[in-house]
């Protein structure tokens, strides 16, 4: 089953900063419920934008998003003392939002995880910055697997994320991602593989179809996550039925029930 | 660059069949225009349709088809004694379809095929029926590929079809090409690959979305031709898309170019 991990409540977006900061419920959940029906599997909850704000914020956020939905979070920060707090805020095994190779905070974080019943975001990112080839890439990942397996984590538990860089840097950026997210399927077997997808159409016109005859192309490899809003309808029907071509959906079941409730058409 | 063949000229199509019935040339003239303007690479001209007149069509068609386009065409029929009438009326090297493994077919295939300047399009199919797995196809394509050198085709000049097969009866067909695609692009390097894309959504609903949404996917596996309407310009736009994604197109042009023209719209 794909994963969607559903990005919308985030105080970088404009509109999210102003519920939180009037302490507007009603937005937050209604927001929350409407990813909730359109298929999200998690919630990432990013309180970080208001600087200064960010533990108080966090713990609003945590009480009204879960006042909407069954579904468990993504919890969203750079500061471990704020995924701490949040960590014992959830009504459910949750997903962190992230750890990387890079020294300091892979550090922190591997404290952080150690003996914690979570799932995990596990940037191919180390002090040396973004990477810049399929081994980059699957050498990263293979060590952030190797690491988190050591302090406990199960590989269903752990959340590649190959880290996409844009076609209009680098023509070889969507082959070269693709053929990292094959290599690790098949190096790596039973880890997830996730990430934002829009960066790969940074630069160009018209990136929604981009977006989304890219995310039908890495499901093509064995992707199997992304960090995305389940309220865009093109591009949560192009991955349902990219991820039935895949094999995934017994059936049709999927497909068909989607189909049956207006959410895909041709 | 990707190979679409045009497949709209074909006598089993209702307003084909007439227009070539009336010889209602400006029928024609007008699709094979459209055809050429939305991007084909080749138009198939197929007179099958009319028992009896296959002959007497196919001449007709192929002139008239030619005083519309300078595309090179693709000839289609069963009958090597049609094709061959058909070579020595084309303007340009054709591509024949098709050849298959099926014993008298391919016999008289192979006579015909031998010393001529031609492209050939060649069937995964065998005398015990469609190939039911992923060895099935490669090994039938590499059969094909060393009959094909053995009387001086270029691999360039081969285009194999693995045969797509429904979702809908087998939910592993979708799995099962994408994955023989990429066998046969690593195992047989420099052929091309290439098929009719919408069996494999039949018996589904809202099969141009799955069909579109496999292209790409197949794309993704180095699927490099389609025998498609070059007139959807929904899946051409996906088509445009997924082949820059995959890396063909240098600095982005062809997709910027026919995002400038109107053809790709998110």
């Amino acid at each position: 089953m794909f994963t969607v991990i559903g990005e919308r409540i985030n105080t970088t977006l404009k509109k999210v900063q102003a519920a939180v900061a009037e302490r507007n419920a009603e937005y937050i959940i209604d927001d929350v419920k409407k990813q909730d029906a359109a298929g999200a599997t998690y919630i990432d909850v990013n309180a970080g934008a208001r600087i200064g704000h960010e533990e108080a914020d966090m713990r609003w956020l945590l009480e009204v998003v879960q006042s909407a939905t069954q579904l468990p979070l993504c919890l969203d920060s750079p500061d471990p003392n704020i995924l701490e707090m949040a960590y014992g805020l959830v009504n459910k095994k949750p997903l962190i939002n992230s750890i990387s190779l890079e020294g300091d905070r892979f550090e922190s974080m591997m404290r952080y995880l150690a003996g914690k019943d979570c799932r995990i975001i596990a940037l191919c990112m180390d002090d040396s910055g973004m990477p810049k080839s399929i081994d980059d890439i699957v050498g990263r990942a293979r060590s952030l697997v190797a690491e988190l397996e050591k302090i406990g984590f199960k590989r269903d538990d752990i959340f590649i994320d190959p880290l996409i860089q844009p076609m209009s840097v680098d023509i070889r950026n969507g082959g070269i991602a693709m053929q990292a997210v094959a290599t690790i399927v098949s190096e790596l077997p039973g880890v997830h593989i996730t990430g934002g997808l829009s960066n790969i159409s940074y630069g160009l016109p018209q990136r929604r179809i981009i977006n989304r005859c890219f995310l039908a192309m890495m499901i093509a490899h064995g992707f199997d996550s992304a960090i995305m809003d389940p309220l865009d309808k093109d591009i949560m029907a192009l991955m349902t039925t990219a991820d039935m071509v895949k094999g995934n959906d017994n059936y049709c079941m999927k497909y068909i029930k989607a189909v049956r409730a207006g959410k895909i058409v041709a």
